[in-house]
């Protein structure tokens, strides 16, 4: 007999009323007495499980019975609606096998345990509610970044994961290297000699693809990257991890009212595509995790982002009868707590801030006419602060340069991103969506090491 | 007024016909004498451009027709049909702006380039046709992948990159590391102290996500991961390169007819999508890049794959006329020559070979009955050869555990691997498909290094 699957059933319950079906999964909960039991019977497809009622008429009852947690099953017999009961249907075993054994040792048995306790079974841990909601969440929403840019013909692009230098100055970079660092060969001068590394040249994990799909955004005008950059930071908080994952669109003949647009209707379009398709996922978080999360997903989804400047914003601070634990001034940048007063205490929904003094800002954003600011945004949600950096990219040759020069890079390093501006330069922007943030915003997480499947900490690379 | 996209002109041109319309994009050619001019406009969006007529009545008419090739340009003017020329409609200038000059020194100018060259330019190649073909390709070939995969209702796993040990045994490689190479700390034993290095251990660049997905599949019954993977070989061949992306859905309750089964659907439906989203880019390669690729293609998706065991394959090859570089022998690893033979020579379409020699798989592959071949499977298609392996995987615990041993692997590096065999353990099977070989497969081009945005092989990580 053919199996169904949980998800199935729930989506059509109707259909298979009374009908004789086969499911298999893993045991989550178990009770009995000598006549008969109950198993909660999870089969992966779904957030819910589904009940079995086994009757001492089964020949392997008094085995089924005693079957630790997480034990593997696969089960006959009929579902039966049951309208009156906590759960909407049964099903009333006629033969059970028993596909693979748990034991009492097994480590994710039926009670609270802690999220750090959980950390340690990282293989485990999507077994229990909350983790097998914040990964089908991240899943869909994967998912939804996908069909939102490829449905408005965004072309994907996987930029390069090693790369040969910090060229955004995002971050501190991992090395890459097959070099015996018990017998590394230093050249003439003493240094490194990287020509006999595996690329032949210093080569590192990349911090951000951003340059990379701009090359590509002057091709076909519209494109994204989505995969994995990495920060050798030592910043050991709940929001930072070494390796997470990055969305980043990249958009030609466009300007910073457009890639705000843009984000916009990604941020909206995300939180509704999960809110539809993972809606038990939510309700559990809205009821366990985050009391107000329910009403802040709708009200994102439904608001229109509002739009000050950075300067607005400071102006806004300074008259703030709120203590800050960070004096602000114009010029300096802008600390979480500043961010959440923003988009919390003024504004309550999302907030653009726009314009910010060019120097604590990157190299490549668009210098405005006063000289003074550059074209960026971030984008600050309620709960999070900050989820989204973006900008108009400097397109005109000469300013480019300038900036490269301010901020003591290598022009030479750039060569082929200064050729962008050479060869039928245009007019762009983009923009980059942490990840892992927005999978925080939508489950009400609050430990990134709790929304990557294996995460990677200074001093922590387990499994 | 309002950008419109090219690609929205070719869907319903019926409906543009005699609108005064914008389009901008760059110049692929232009072609002019002093009264007039054609200038063919790519926006990024299609594979074809558009053909802009400009006349002397413009008063940067001069400007416009010396313009060079790439510069970027914003067009407003009247769409017109012409059903009795070449392109199928051209749009009458009454404004051209110049958003971005090139120069004459653009290194893409209109001839006929070597790809070899063309590899050195890679920031600009995707504005050539043949380009431009191979990366939405690559694009939307990634979205069919997930399209499958989550209408089938798969949990998409992001498994790290940064891993601690070659878990598979696939492959060398690469270390990720803080470490100064010049001053790297050692300890008493003379080793490197990796206690001091960033992750507190070793670390490397994962070779494969597998292992680590199937402790998901063993939560979400079916899972895939889609990500970069790396293998630090010193192979310099076209099919090769050290970074590339990977897809592996593991299945529960699973054996390896399901995952045969899984594979085939996976092929056709990402061949069908590519087929019907990318009409113009197949045609083009089927035209200038590989003369029987539309029928390879449409053959593959409307046959049903053959299997034979690795055993009859053997027998096949034995007997088969054809010279062999390679001689061949039950025990022995096929070679491409071997494969291409039974799937181009044999059998004309796409061939499951199964139930390989245990001594020549992985350790973590189900050991048949026979106590001689593992439940693996290759698939292998015309013009490639394989392009898929996979396998049911051991789900007993003392089978694994002795493998393990006969790999002379370390039992304790494998301990949460080994923890999904002790607590609820299942059939279950999975296969890897390296994304850049399908790409080739789809595309007919020969080199990896065409179908990677700014490929990173020996000795070369440009860009």
């Amino acid at each position: 007999m053919k199996t169904t699957l949980v998800r199935e059933i729930y989506k059509d319950k109707e259909f298979y009323s009374h009908k004789e079906i086969k499911v298999s999964g893993w045991i989550r909960t178990s009770r009995g007495s000598k006549n008969f039991g109950f198993i909660e019977l999870n089969d992966g497809t779904f957030f819910k499980g589904i009940q079995v009622v086994i009757g001492n008429e089964l020949e392997n009852f008094k085995e089924l019975i005693k079957l630790s947690i997480s034990s593997a099953i696969v089960v006959t017999g009929k579902l039966v609606l049951t309208p009156d009961a906590k759960q909407p249907f049964e099903i009333q075993a006629t033969e059970v096998e028993i596909e693979g054994e748990s034991t009492n040792e097994y480590p994710l048995q039926k009670k609270r345990h802690t999220f750090e306790y959980l950390r340690t079974i990282a293989h485990l841990r999507p077994r229990s509610n909350t983790f097998s909601a914040v990964f089908r969440v991240r899943s869909l929403a994967s998912y939804a970044i996908h069909k939102f840019f490829q449905e408005r013909n965004f072309v994907y692009t996987h930029t390069p994961i090693v790369t040969t230098s910090d060229a955004e100055g995002a971050g501190e970079m991992f090395r890459v290297t097959t070099i015996d660092l018990k017998n590394t060969a230093l050249d003439e001068d003493g240094n490194v000699d990287y020509g006999l590394d595996f690329f032949g040249k210093e080569t590192g994990l990349t911090v951000s693809g951003q340059l990379a799909a701009e090359t590509y955004a002057q091709a076909f005008r519209n494109v994204y990257t989505f995969g994995p950059t990495f920060r050798a930071e030592n910043s050991n908080t709940p929001r930072h991890a070494a390796e997470f994952w990055m969305v980043e669109p990249e958009i030609a003949f466009a300007d910073l009212q457009d890639d705000m647009k843009l984000a916009e209707d990604m941020m909206k379009y995300i939180i509704k595509y999960v809110m539809d398709n993972a809606k038990e996922e939510i309700e559990f978080f809205n009821k366990f995790i985050d009391k107000g999360l329910l009403d802040r997903l709708t009200n994102v989804a439904n608001s229109d982002f509002e739009k000050i400047t950075y300067t607005e914003a400071i102006e806004i601070l300074k008259k703030a009868k709120e203590k800050f634990e960070f004096p602000i001034e114009w010029g300096s940048d802008l600390q979480t707590e500043h961010e959440r007063y923003i988009t919390e205490k003024v504004f309550n929904k999302p907030v653009f801030v726009t314009d910010y003094p060019k120097d604590i800002k990157a190299f490549y954003m668009r210098l405005n006419d006063d000289n003074k600011t550059v074209a960026a945004m971030d984008l600050l949600v309620p709960g999070v602060g900050e989820i989204i950096g973006g900008s108009q990219r400097e397109e005109r040759l000469d300013k480019l340069e300038e900036r490269i020069e301010e901020f003591e890079l290598n022009a030479e390093d750039y060569w082929w991103y200064l050729d962008l501006r050479k060869y039928g330069t245009t007019k762009h922007a983009g923009f980059g969506l942490g990840f892992e943030r927005i999978i925080m915003y939508l489950t009400g997480m609050s430990n990134i090491r709790d929304v990557i499947s294996f995460p990677r900490t200074t001093k922590s690379a387990e499994f």
